[in-house]
């Protein structure tokens, strides 16, 4: 534990509606707590005598923790003198002291903050959403399959990337852009590093498809690289890499086919009595008697 | 609509517990209602002239509706003569009936069901997972970023796979296992695809870090490319592929560095008077005068 | 407030696993917890002078209390003695007991409790359903229409009693049974209840379509009563009911049609600038040229 | 698969807060996404060799899909040129600006937005409703009785009927109130859709009490068609329909009557030892010896 | 049941946000829901001949059920006139009616409120929060130990009389304020209440540490009394009653200690076959013979 | 980061059962994820120039993520060799190896464990509960008063010790006793802890009632000391503690009354034509006429 910030997080004009942007890189499913958790869990059920990814994971882990300090104090900052009430804020709001910021100041007030930042947390951070949802942890994705764990690190980094980029192009606070230039950086090394991890295991001709470990010879073959159209009228559906030339895996060849149903009309048996289905479902009437 | 499944679904033995499991299919995040859903909100927020990624989204959204009700109709299959109570859970476990089927015989009852299966659906398929929570929406990622929807498409895709795999690894009944392998089959082919669009959008040398669009010199890049240890004894992090060489992306040359906090110690301001704090954190005593 | 229960409760054998089930009809979405707060809230939001279905219904919610208070006292009672761990549970079921009690002791012991009843109640009740998901109040239906809000409740209790006959049917002690033969009844009552407010409301063609409030001549009037198939080889849709004679609120006729897609092909501007798309998105190349 | 919209879906003016407006038709629980995959799971699960109620259900299904997309698709348009930061929200709010633009330019910025659909989502739509909480898929009511079924169908048009009259009355887009009035007509046809099944299983008479394969002999009948008051001062609760008459299922006659406790004061045995209790509880005092 | 309000309600000038603040006391987890079913579920739990407390708990749940019910009626007040389109909402807001409203006008709109309120409620309460999230009854705490439930209803009641005061500080309208001042008055009560429960069980020595029924001889006791600090650069933890003197059990003495992890670096085992890990997990390569 | 763990983590006799009830303490609402994050989350928003609550938290808060790390590691460990299959499960409960190891082997198989642990995680610990339910953050609470969270933070670690109690007493395994004695001792102490800052705070007297910044002149005072009955025959409510003497707080009396409703017959005004009322509501009939 250091007291001091992985980077300097400094506010020169607060904003409670920013402050409630920053809070879904906190925790919404693109943010910090998600991804501090994943690495965490990944690496808690890494299995294997060979420690090194449970320890890179660790690392990077611990990294997230920093970063989910950074936008907590960055939610507090901008909470600053938020309006605790709606006569404060049509007072901010009134056009004499518009007139005197040129116009400049926030003007989002109580209407647009959060109502949670100002009601539960008392002008301060929350494990939750930009629409004040909590964060849940259905979404950290640890699978135990450490090639499809990267993709799931991919995919929360590029969802994280693109949000700290929308935040930046949001802001207008020095502080708030420089912050957010750092943590940008950190997820296009993150983008990096499980991509790197994936070369490390193969590449996606060693690694797919994932999981790699079941004999590709139990799977229906002939559905395995054939992309799969379904256009009412029978024309063809669209054409790219993924219908045509070799499969990214190596292991085929793509092409594209018109869906046709293989299977039969599902028939389930009739409701059994006592499972309290309507009379008519079990296959006698009301009256006890004829079939339907 | 065709009544008609996409391929075959038959079971030879139901078994209340594997419709349990199959449940992770349909409505786990690793499910085929996730994916639908995915590629179905992918397709109607795409963006621009070009719809030919709109419409390849939409037939692969539409296929696998086909797939969810292959497997509800599997659970429904699976529950025909479900125990409806403990003691025709137990009457079925009789050591008798055990002897004459020859310890094979399902034994997982009453106890091992979901409950929902028995009292809220009827012996059906419910849009939840194998321990009985619901399918939550928030797992649909369309983020507006092609790019990183495709990674979050083959993430899913990667999990989905890996799930079917372990359904199939878990099912003894001959008809589970030949669903089960069309299904491993149509998730290869859906993680080359994915992948292949990003073949399409320059690969990851073009489509990396994504956002593509953000201009990288806004970045802070002295920690673009830089893997942070932050080992408590200052030992360094595990190398690999990640500490050396130049990115995935081209675009920076991988190096490991000792975490050093650069931020301050944070410091916010006082409580507000009215902000429901006690008054010691607004900076004054109960009486109303020191300091703390 | 009463301290006597609505009607007795009693339990000859605890059964932990028919406690488990019961959980269903506290805090499952057919349970008590969902229909006591939906009244309550109907009620409390009921506008008008007319102040009769506000009674009413807070003299409904106020019964239901007295069902969850029931529920939660039998899953009490049947929690005594459960095995508090598994060596407790494996001495209970071993063949010397199940001899004495010939085979008729309830066996589902730990591994067939809900480990919550277990870890975090201490052998009560807890309002959330049989599998251990928390009720969500999400499922209070009150939407400011009362003839809207009475087939909410319809259907409220429409799988409320069946999830009762389901209780029943898997029920064994006879004080489970009479308890539950008593919220049957009740709910006999309730469903009969809500339909009765629809015929003082005009029945069926007084009420629909809900809301009645709506002059319907701004309906696209041509579908307001047509039943529309999809089958992809063009034959017609099943007939019934719904697709001959006069409409059930008396408005208009029923038919029977095809699908036809009405609409355009959806082409959504590009995406912009700053926004977080990728650049082929936006319409220009990763070099800044090219159109997609 | 068509690439064609059901209906067509203009707009005239974007106007991002009532894109928050439409999000609850998707993904509310009064919304599309909601009664289509309700729709699926009842035909999925539908048993008996009669597939008329399965097949009426899957056709009626997929016409829900369409819906989801003809508003996902309103829910994109409505986002065009919405702000990106609240720089261009005050721009776009200025007096000038309001000048030249008479006043009816839609002036709710960023401040009125989901922020989800600013940072999330990239100016599309998601599965979620108008405060941007996700759709969770226990709203799918599937219970293996019909007659509940229908009765669940009807309370979610009912509701979805009322949502889209809201949603009519507060939209000022010519382009939205045309699609509005298409959708508003559908669920008339569904509402009187869902009760010509009801009809066909013969009527309240026939299909009431839900489910009506339970034999009513075995519930405590003296309760069935009482309604029980319970007002503080005994006086009777309010008269109406429900209170006199014969009853709805054409098997009673109503009546009101007090409520008087019919059950005992409980009394569960005292805490286990192991159990986690205070000592109190367990019946000895912290020294071990006194009971309270 | 009485339908009279527990206390006077009453609202000046109708104010749709502040309706939205008044729902987090309903539906939040700090609101009256909460601490209604909490009391409620503690009570129905209670184990033990002695049912004072079962008693207590039910005269206080009861009075919640009031509380809901005042807010509920203020929530519904507060949406009187609320506007039910931007078009209104315009209008409302424009400077002539500002003019004579004297600047006092409320002025946040649509925009302001909670769009549930609108499209789902028909201008009337619900059960969620602030921000349009449903009551989850996970947050109802009832661990069947009489002290940890003093203490879970000892929090409530201080978020719970804490968000009173920053209701009460917020609102404006003389009516509110005299509701929030007598809801203020009964949080003050009922955190005094559980407080003189935990001073009948004997204090805080006799309570503590709860479970105050596990033998403290069996923990490892030279951890129990002492402050674990974990300065990057060993630096002494902060200091304060923690630190040194009587612990508040009376049963041990504080101390600072600095963190020194005693276990191992955990190492599991490899993958197993068939658990759908990639070949490299298992200790295979993907040729089949390698060893990572 | 340091690599080992802070307390020795074995297992002698690994057993799945066990590993899912281990969850609650990892992903349980009494569990270590949330009080990491509280604690967390607490210091985070800690406003003033004295930092020491701040850094004492984030001591703490650094303290449970090796607790987190410890379980799952204990979870991991419990789950090597568990069945991947009902097959492999029905093989392990065969007589013959029952009677081998004495019938002291883990007999809960497939069916008692978390379907997540076999499906989802490859055999390693989540972020959920015992019963599958994922973390959901709205568990953490940090309201930006000191007081309050304090008494949040002793309920947590009152039901937290109290959960670790009942996993010893649950156990078997000696490895897991070791380790639940460290963690309980460590609830001993953070159950002081939190105390420890009240004393300081002033104690009952100083912080009482919670916020002790609100003037207590402006609440009603005359009811707040008064234990309110509301037994329906007007009998006295229990007395103790709570209905005599000088409050807790010393600001008081406490006395007992019985409950009197004071406030009006709540009648909200009727509802607004386009507000989706039926027409009865809106005070019409639905020939336009007649009130109601």
């Amino acid at each position: 534990m250091d007291p001091r910030l992985q980077y300097p997080v400094t506010v020169e004009t607060p904003d409670p509606l920013f402050a409630r942007q920053l809070q879904q890189a906190i925790g919404g499913i693109e943010g910090e707590i998600r991804v501090c958790l994943q690495y965490f869990f990944q690496a808690w059920g890494a299995r294997g005598p060979n420690t090194k990814y449970r320890d890179m994971l660790l690392h990077t882990a611990t990294e997230e923790i920093g970063h989910i300090e950074m936008l907590a104090t960055a939610v507090a900052l901008n909470l600053e003198n938020a309006p605790l009430s709606l006569q404060e804020s049509s007072a901010a709001a009134s056009p004499v002291v518009n007139a005197v910021m040129g116009g400049e100041r926030p003007k989002h007030v109580v209407e647009g903050m959060l109502q949670k930042h100002l009601l539960s947390t008392g002008l301060a951070a929350f494990p939750g959403n930009s629409d004040g949802l909590p964060f849940d942890c259905s979404h950290i994705y640890a699978s135990g399959n450490l090639a499809a764990d990267m993709y799931s690190n991919i995919a929360a980094e590029s969802t994280g990337r693109l949000l700290a980029v929308r935040l930046y192009n949001a802001a207008k606070d020095p502080g708030m852009k420089d912050m957010l230039s750092f943590l940008i950086a950190r997820d296009t090394m993150h983008q990096n590093q499980w991509h790197a991890v994936v070369e490390e295991l193969g590449g996606l001709q060693g690694a797919l498809p994932i999981p790699n470990s079941f004999d590709q010879s139990l799977e229906k073959q002939e559905f395995s690289y054939a992309y799969i159209g379904s256009a009412k009228d029978g024309t063809s559906p669209p054409e790219g890499r993924w219908t045509q030339g070799p499969s990214i895996d190596g292991k085929g060849t793509f092409s594209a086919v018109q869906n046709v149903p293989l299977g039969q009309v599902p028939v389930l048996g009739p409701a059994r009595e006592g499972s309290g289905a309507q009379v008519e479902q079990i296959g006698k009437s009301a009256s006890g008697m004829t079939e339907i």
